[in-house]
């Protein structure tokens, strides 16, 4: 547990208040405004009250595309004019190709060529320019390096970016419009983009409330980074909740280290549990990132923590390979 | 086709616009106001823009609790006293119980020995008390006037009573509040209760709307009737969509008549890909009945259907067998 002696200095974080404030301006009239939804049956089962913010409802199916359309967004006419890059094969690879078309840029995406047809075809429908590559991470940054290098475009980390943790954390200030008086929210954390935003935003505004993030026992870095107070960057990562297997970044962590009071790890066998009560209970499809918060809430014995925000991260789910 | 020479006289029909309403305030206090859920990708399928109103959001996943609950609410003190009775293994039960519940009175559901052990349990979880009978139509009906004649109960019919058209009514009064310049209504048609309901609601605050019904191939009786002209009741129904086996009944079927432009029916196959298409594209969880209305909006060909309201029924659907 991070103990807090002091406030820690807002000001030296990658991201603050009013960087998320801009961020929310900025990307209004192109990401929804997501619901915030309630399941009785799913406060019996937890023994608190849960209100759980459905970014499986956002654009592209996940909360990805806060940060991307924010960075996107936050680009010079002159930088944006070369196009943007990155290499994922996950919901920031989608989430960029739209960002970018919706500002008329071209996004260039380096993907492993082991990726499932169905991620290729979706960055595809956004308009995204695919570079395949070898799957390794070695071979994912020379190809991108290549890229950047030939189209000099603007390359666009999936979460060790100022702007994509102030666009992350936007999903928060919409939360806490909506439910002010939480007295703790809890979200998945993989390489701290959503988390640290969370962090800054929900502090930001409710500088009391109470933090926790949610973390499959498989990935489990940020546990560990946590307990030793540094960066321990994740190795051989073993989890079905494939978007939360990347390490903590530098600029990331220092907001999960002084912000998050505690990181709740749960077994895939509680995250399949959790994506399947929600999907029976909510009717909402989730992937099982985004169940993974609730599995959290679920494991969660922290007395005091009687209202409960419950970040549901995505949505984008293989539905002929339902893991149960 | 079904034409109108004449506007047809709505007081000879078992629900008015007077009594939809009165439904609507009546149940306000533990019905959900469900969501309207639109899909950009979806319009882009269709050929036309679509609102999605979202009963599998609905108290119990489906709209079966707007009906039963108006009707639980409409007895009187005496006749509540001694509980409701009605033989059903589907959405129907599962709404009866927990309306007889939220009354404070007691549900007797006659369910055959054969029901899933799933709506069993949600039966019992509601409140509900079981009467197993053999699965046969007659065994049922003998079983339910056991019970009534035990109890004195109220027989609450699924379908073919005033109380359930006016209460079903409701949900196409919100989404016409929500969307009020809808060209269309399509909803899934099989004892008639919905699409009854949604006829006397939306002709009586837009006359001029238009109505189509969407039914599986497999259990066609209403598209046979009004070829017909006259009421044929289903026979050997077989579909996947297990919501929508039933007759029409004598109250829905003039409704149904005098207001229905045109009965769409679709295959299973299609209604399977309608479902999976929701669920991809919408993240909510649907079943086969609910997604009947997209099928049947997907091979709807008429002209002059741009801004077209879609009932989405229900969400309880055995997520250990989806279709494909």
């Amino acid at each position: 547990m991070a103990v807090m002696s002091s406030p820690p200095e807002t000001t030296s974080y990658a991201a603050d208040l009013d960087a998320v404030r801009a961020a929310a301006e900025r990307i209004a009239p192109y990401a929804h405004r997501t619901p915030v939804l309630t399941s009785g049956a799913i406060d019996r089962v937890a023994g608190r009250r849960l209100w759980f913010k459905c970014e499986n409802f956002q654009k592209i199916g996940a909360f990805k595309f806060r940060g991307a359309t924010n960075c996107v967004l936050s680009l010079t006419d002159d930088e944006a004019r070369r196009g943007v890059v990155t290499h994922s094969s996950g919901n920031h690879a989608q989430a960029l190709a739209l960002a970018a078309r919706h500002r008329g840029i071209t996004a260039h995406i380096v993907m492993p060529t082991t990726s499932p047809e169905v991620k290729c075809a979706a960055v595809r429908e956004y308009g995204g320019v695919i570079h395949p590559c070898p799957p390794t991470l070695a071979d994912r940054e020379r190809v991108a390096d290549v890229v950047l290098a030939e189209t000099g475009g603007c390359f666009v980390h999936p979460y060790n970016d100022p702007r994509i943790i102030a666009g992350q954390g936007t999903c928060v200030l919409e939360l806490l419009d909506e439910v002010p008086d939480l007295d703790a929210i809890i979200a998945p954390i993989g390489g701290g983009g959503l988390m640290s935003g969370t962090c800054i935003a929900a502090r930001g505004v409710r500088p009391g409330i109470r933090l926790f993030a949610a973390e499959p026992a498989g990935a489990d870095d940020a546990a560990r980074s946590l307990a030793a107070g540094r960066l321990i960057p994740q190795t051989g990562p073993d989890t079905i909740a494939d978007g939360l297997l990347t390490s903590l970044g530098d600029l990331t962590w220092p907001i999960v280290r002084d912000h998050v009071e505690r990181v709740i790890t749960v077994a895939d066998d509680e995250i399949v549990a959790a994506m399947r009560l929600i999907m029976q209970r909510m009717k909402i499809v989730v992937e099982p990132s985004g169940a993974v918060s609730l599995a959290a809430a679920l494991a969660l014995a922290e007395p005091g923590v009687e209202r409960l925000g419950v970040i549901v991260s995505g949505g984008n789910v293989d539905l002929d390979r339902l893991p149960w």
